[in-house]
């Protein structure tokens, strides 16, 4: 099943229930985690996910509430004994903390391979691809360097179940029609790829889009996606402070998803000022009907 | 009220509902955090402890299950705005860390002073010192230079307050007293300080000792303490594996409380593989009665 399991859903201070920024993306049998804050592997146990399925980390920032979870992670991961090589896509920063002469402090002697992929200085760039699916950077507009991640499905060509028995395609034809091409016979019959490929369906997509100053710039990038995670720190009556800090007010979070001709927005990275988080889903809803304020251990589905 | 506030009783692994090695130490209005596993900061606002009164923390030792939290722990405290220094008693890395050209990721950047202080490389030695009461360091038998540590009440002498009255005693005559000195008068009259001074009420101590094999050798330096909190990973069939490892096996944790004559024992750092806590309590109590599991997020008076 592919969904979304929030690990953290406060900014900066966590508070006795929501922990600061992580979360589990399942998209096609892979697991991603996204960012990292303290904490994320009780989180991960009490959403009972595999540690070992997850084989690729994403970090947003190097802002301690993003990351500063990563060591634990990586040392239990060691400890439970595991072998493969896991692949982390983060600011430089990041590689050079785990590289340092005080690492083997932060995470022991790891007992197996991290693959280091520093994010782009580009506004929108790919840096991850495999035959299901591909994921974008977008540099985003924070305090310090700070990229969103754009998780797409791969259009793939299914072949109409009635024009196989119809023309009684063989193997090799089917194969054909996948890779998007026309069937040609010896016959000298030529069959037409539309003919044969079955309607498109929407495609499976996830922007993951903290921290961040409202920056209505990139919503093109990531137009029509299916689910947005927006932070939604302060409510509108905060902006200034928003302003301020480089960060989203929930009516923001609800604009850029009108925008970005979301299907459905999650607002999160909440102020621990906020008890309840009623009022910001309210708020970014009077702009977007479909939002929702995710909770700490919420699963969410991508359907 | 003096009390000990358990943040996490497991071992390197945190579960569910067991964190790692953390506590907090209120001793005559004195706040000492001692060990710091990721998910303190979490846990301090748990057990809703006031950030701002904690002004000492101790490291035993820099495995990643006793210290990790000290980063989010720390800029948390600058981002509520601390500006009182903070003192570190911990082993030499822990300020290789907080000084690296990577410590500004790991914490920002700290709008107060940390006052490092590392543990000395002595079997037993005082650490801290002030008006009401004192602190050891005690080096354990752990795989690397680990530190246990002993909380002692100094002793005060107290008028008796029929004495008071009986011989009319002055102010400067009852700081005389408190001072340990006899009364010497114009008069010619000495009146002994044995007789004027309350019976000494027993001290107030506490001794943390955690992580080490069984180390019975150190129970002389804290004979007779009132509350011990001893580790106890395993259950002593597990005996090889502790040997192994450096740990202490529940029914040895009763043995130390009894060779140093402890009045209460609290038995915590477990192994993530025991669902229940139950059975190593009653391993404990086999060999000393006044055993009790700790939980995280449980209160212990000292009195």
């Amino acid at each position: 099943m592919n969904k979304l399991t929030i690990l953290g859903t406060n900014s900066a201070l966590p508070t006795s229930e929501r922990f600061s920024s992580a979360q589990v993306l399942q998209l096609f049998e892979r697991y991603f985690l996204i960012d990292c804050a303290e904490g994320t592997q009780m989180r991960l146990r009490q959403a009972n996910i595999a540690f070992a399925k997850i084989n690729t980390i994403f970090i947003s920032h190097l802002h301690s509430d993003h990351f500063l979870g990563i060591f634990g992670v990586l040392s239990t991961f060691s400890m439970l004994g595991r072998k493969h090589a896991l692949s982390i896509y983060a600011p430089a920063g990041l590689e050079e903390i785990l590289t340092s002469p005080q690492a083997h402090y932060l995470v022991g002697e790891l007992q197996f391979k991290l693959n280091f992929h520093t994010l782009p200085n580009e506004d929108f760039a790919q840096i991850y691809d495999d035959k299901k699916m591909s994921v974008y950077a977008i540099h985003l507009n924070h305090r310090i360097d700070t990229w969103g991640f754009y998780f797409t499905e791969k259009p793939s060509i299914n072949v109409k179940k009635e024009a196989i028995a119809q023309y009684n395609l063989s193997l090799d034809e089917i194969i054909a029609v996948k890779n998007g091409n026309d069937i040609h016979r010896s016959t000298g019959e030529t069959i037409p790829n539309t003919e044969l490929r079955a309607t498109d369906k929407p495609l499976l997509s996830y922007a993951y889009i903290s921290d961040t100053a409202f920056f209505p710039q990139i919503a093109h990038y990531i137009k029509g996606v299916r689910l947005l995670y927006h932070e939604a720190t302060f409510l509108h009556n905060m902006l200034p402070r928003a302003i301020e800090t480089f960060h989203t007010t929930a009516r923001q979070a609800g604009e850029f998803a009108r925008l970005a001709q979301a299907e459905q927005l999650l607002i999160g990275h909440f102020s621990a000022r906020y008890k309840s988080t009623e009022e910001l889903e309210k708020e970014a809803q009077e702009v977007f009907a479909n939002t929702t304020a995710t909770r700490d251990l919420g699963v969410y589905s991508l359907s």
